[in-house]
């Protein structure tokens, strides 16, 4: 371990201001949260690890500790709920310098800080090998109100957030250029994505989606679970797929398709329901309509359309698993 | 990984009978959940790691599913707690073989079952090396009744459960003789440790402790953590401190005192409470008494005090931390 594990909690409780929902945080056996009155929780679990999830050439510090907390948020975003706290497990190399650990914490903190997201407990261990983290988030929903994969139906109009496959193209960009040519600031998409926490609450506020996820694995991937849980099929519209715009230039059709870690959110909705061109100012594009028939086709613009595979990133193998 | 990410999904949520606390388990972006009226939420998480705290050529695959999932139980005993789902993030080498997954699920789930604890979700990744499990267990506890570290003060006995040091008795055993000597069933406090959920329940329902901790790391080390917690020091009494039975002979003093992973329960209790001599079946027994004056100091048959330090065993590396 770089520093004694008490330095180390210490530190993380220093941080970490416990809200009123908090009763007790870091230094007990468990965290002892408060949900307020006739709200569900939420929890979810993600794994970072170097050299599966991030690269410590290639990712700081502080982009590392952002995604990894991104990661959970994202995933309670995706059910329409307000994240609480975070836990986080984390194993490090005995010989890891002090100012990665501290440029670790810095990202996750920001951004917990940044959501009021307490850092409320945790695990700490060495790692046999690597950089090894887990986060937990914890979070809250009105009962029965929480956005499931479920609820897609034929006729249904697909949505998603934002514009897809700008982390997929600065990650195809570091396998063959290497980290030197990438700035870290201009693409916050793959560096440090925001979760779409606030067009969550938004959009389940407004009893917009009839099924939701957020874009964690990429668009054909994900788009698959939401229609083997709904057991239903999808139709996309190849020309209305956002694509984000990477070196002046949109990024190719296949990585908005199946480039992962975008953590925008995939929602369908009733034909009937208004759905706003923009929420929390992030702008909704509408790419496609659910089908009786399984399987996910792509239209293209001279109106012919083919099946396509959920193709997700293995992420940093650079090839789809 | 040794098999699709769906089919050992899937195999999971076989297994996870859904209950009524239970709203949505796998198969969603997060879990959702609904504590009973009045209660508040207990979260844990710990870390299982190949060749930190299990080693594959030891350690039978159900006994480290068994030992992952009682390290996080434990910790909800700790508060007098009820566990209720638990969240599994689990990392596999690609050539790990099946019958390792099997066993290592069988292993896990068994105990869950027992506990009637769900496997409400987690996270399936492959391992940069060696298999990584971190487990999450969410919890629930009356409002305000949580048992935590802090609330030791001075003349207040210090009390444990059952018998100590079975566990680095075995660990010692393993580190001088190779996996071939030891019988697995012989040694279920190391091999498949019973997390004291019950005897922690009793025990809060009785308002006995006044502070309590599980023991994971050992003795020495837990009692810190609560002397630190509550701002107090402790005075343990040689001949009281109940030591397992390991080949036909009482453990050495210094595995009772030092030794980790036994998951018995450590409490303290105000000198008017009465505490019976067992709770659920398991023994409890008086050790010493907290004092004002910080450190933990060890009394000895002759009368003669000296000072001990907290001296947690870096499990499986056989040296103390």
């Amino acid at each position: 371990m770089p520093l004694p594990e008490k330095a180390l909690i210490e530190r993380i409780r220093r941080h970490a201001r416990i809200r009123a929902s908090v009763i007790r945080g870091i230094g007990d056996d468990s965290a002892v949260l408060q949900l307020p009155r006739g709200q569900q929780a939420l929890v979810t679990t993600d794994f970072s690890l170097e050299g599966i999830h991030f690269r410590r050439e290639w990712h700081p510090p502080n982009s590392v500790g952002h995604r990894c907390l991104a990661r959970g948020l994202s995933d309670i975003a995706a059910m329409g709920g307000q994240p609480i706290a975070a836990f986080l497990s984390l194993a490090l190399p005995r010989k890891l310098p002090q100012f990665w650990v501290d440029g670790f914490l810095d990202g996750l903190l920001a951004l917990a800080a940044k959501h009021h997201v307490v850092l409320a407990g945790g695990d700490i261990a060495e790692s046999p090998a690597g950089v090894l983290a887990d986060i937990t988030v914890l979070g809250s929903i009105p009962a029965r109100q929480a956005i499931l994969r479920s609820g897609a139906k034929p006729g249904h109009s697909i949505f998603v957030t934002g514009a897809l496959g700008e982390a997929a193209a600065v990650l195809q960009k570091l396998f063959s250029d290497g980290h030197k040519q990438i700035g870290k600031s201009e693409h916050p998409r793959h560096f440090y994505p925001a979760p779409r926490i606030e067009v969550g609450i938004a959009l389940r506020r407004n009893r917009i989606p009839s099924a939701m996820i957020d874009l964690s694995d990429g668009l054909s991937s994900d788009l698959a679970h939401i229609c083997d849980e709904s057991v239903v099929g999808a139709q996309l519209e190849e020309v209305h797929i956002p694509r984000a715009v990477f070196a002046n230039a949109p990024v190719d059709l296949q990585l908005a398709l199946h480039g992962g870690d975008d953590y925008e959110l995939l929602f369908t909705a009733h034909p009937g329901t208004r759905v706003p061109a923009r929420v929390e100012g992030v702008p909704i594009t509408r790419i496609g309509t659910i089908i009786r028939q399984p399987g996910i086709r792509l239209l293209n613009a001279a109106g012919k359309s083919r099946k396509i595979s959920p193709q997700g990133w293995e992420h940093f193998r650079g090839k789809s698993k």
